[in-house]
């Protein structure tokens, strides 16, 4: 039973909202994350799989872009296909939306494999069988811009990775370096500004332990920052984040 | 449909999981919280119903107490009921099975109502009409200990809380308390100690950007963590932790 498109429905509980009683982008980060393997379980590709050829998967670039963050009890689902594979790379789409199909937003994701001794790129040639899964639905959103070198006035902030920012992988996850980059704001800042987009691409890994710095460059009125985390003069993570003006009342 | 048990069923995602390939305490906590939230919204006394009454649902003490932690891409199903209720608590149990119905462990949390504006118990008598779903379904692991006073050797380390560590109440959310206690550990020592047990007691609320300090006293040849947060003077959340032995080969 091999589907093109997969959906999985949620009901956004409280605890899982943020301060201002919506969904978080760090909980649509790992709700996309469990989704696209659960479907590549269903495929035949999940991490059991590919561990049995030495690799394991790895989130490469990340699109959040959402029109509405469901709030506190709302239903929704998350319904995700594969737009393009190769030996490399596998590029998976998602749609998320209300119960009564009313598009929330979209996600865009770009997978790799990485050999597990070495942490290196793996040859995902199990992937050519997925040709004939590749979804021809659309995803309106762009997919993931070329993050830019951060500019000089950036504000830079420590931070030293931990035991709980660690995933089966060993490494650093994904939602850990969204709210790093999402913890440069402040409570006031968030209950009038609201993140529409985010974009993250991960170039290294980084490890528990691990002490780094937190770029963030702040542009046109806080509606954008640039973002990077470095270990050293090496930078592990680029992101984007665009935000939209609201009034959230206390 | 007032269901005395309610059960949902997950299946326990690689990146979900922690550097030891199985679920995390943080995570099976979320777990808890969610199901206890669906399980309530089923019953009518979900958070939108105690909003009418300008109240909240916040969560007094947890106990995790696991056999076996679920592995890689394991089904497990969480089974949470309501031992006992009167106008100011709620106790709500929680088994966690395999697939299979072998039991992993349970949970056990004690739920107040506190009254939005002014942060202070409030009264829920609409509890009451819950007596009839009281269960007489066992939880055979022992209720939240006294937790005590920190001896005079713990370590203390300093914390300021942000933004993503808040959550619809605009405080400081249970799960990430559990992040600030078990961070104190390094990943060697996860690679050979496991949680067995976790208590957890919460006695003020905590808001962003407050500085705390987490204080630790490993006992017993690291087999039991005192733990406590305070702020100032004033004890936030006292918490122990139990380990086992266990061999992670990484």
């Amino acid at each position: 039973m091999r589907q093109k498109e997969f959906t999985r429905s949620y009901t956004m509980t409280a605890a899982d909202c943020g301060p201002e009683s919506v969904m978080t982008p760090q909980f649509l980060a790992a709700m996309v994350i469990e989704v696209a393997t659960l479907h590549a379980n269903q495929l035949g590709v999940g991490y059991d799989r590919l561990m049995l050829d030495g690799m394991t998967w790895v989130l490469s670039r990340l699109s959040l872009d959402m029109t509405r963050w469901p709030g506190i009890n709302e239903v929704f689902t998350v319904t995700t296909w594969i737009e393009g594979v190769n030996r490399h790379f596998s590029e998976r789409n998602f749609e998320i939306c209300t119960a009564d199909g009313e598009v929330l937003g979209y996600a865009r994701s770009v997978w790799m494999g990485i050999r597990v001794r070495e942490r290196s790129g793996g040859d995902l040639s199990l992937l050519e069988s997925l040709r004939d899964v590749v979804s021809e639905k659309r995803c309106p959103v762009p997919p993931v811009p070329r993050l830019r070198a951060m500019p000089d006035d950036a504000v830079s902030t420590g931070y030293t990775f931990t035991y709980c920012d660690c995933d089966f992988n060993r490494h650093v996850n994904t939602v850990r370096y969204i709210e790093l980059l999402l913890n440069r704001g402040s409570l006031d800042f968030y209950d009038t500004c609201q993140v529409s987009r985010l974009d993250i691409a991960f170039m290294h890994e980084a490890r528990c332990g691990e002490e780094v710095t937190v770029e963030v460059a702040a542009e046109d009125n806080d509606s954008v920052w640039q973002c990077a985390v470095k270990h050293g003069d090496t930078v592990l993570t680029r992101a984007m984040i665009q935000f939209r003006k609201h009034i959230f009342n206390v």
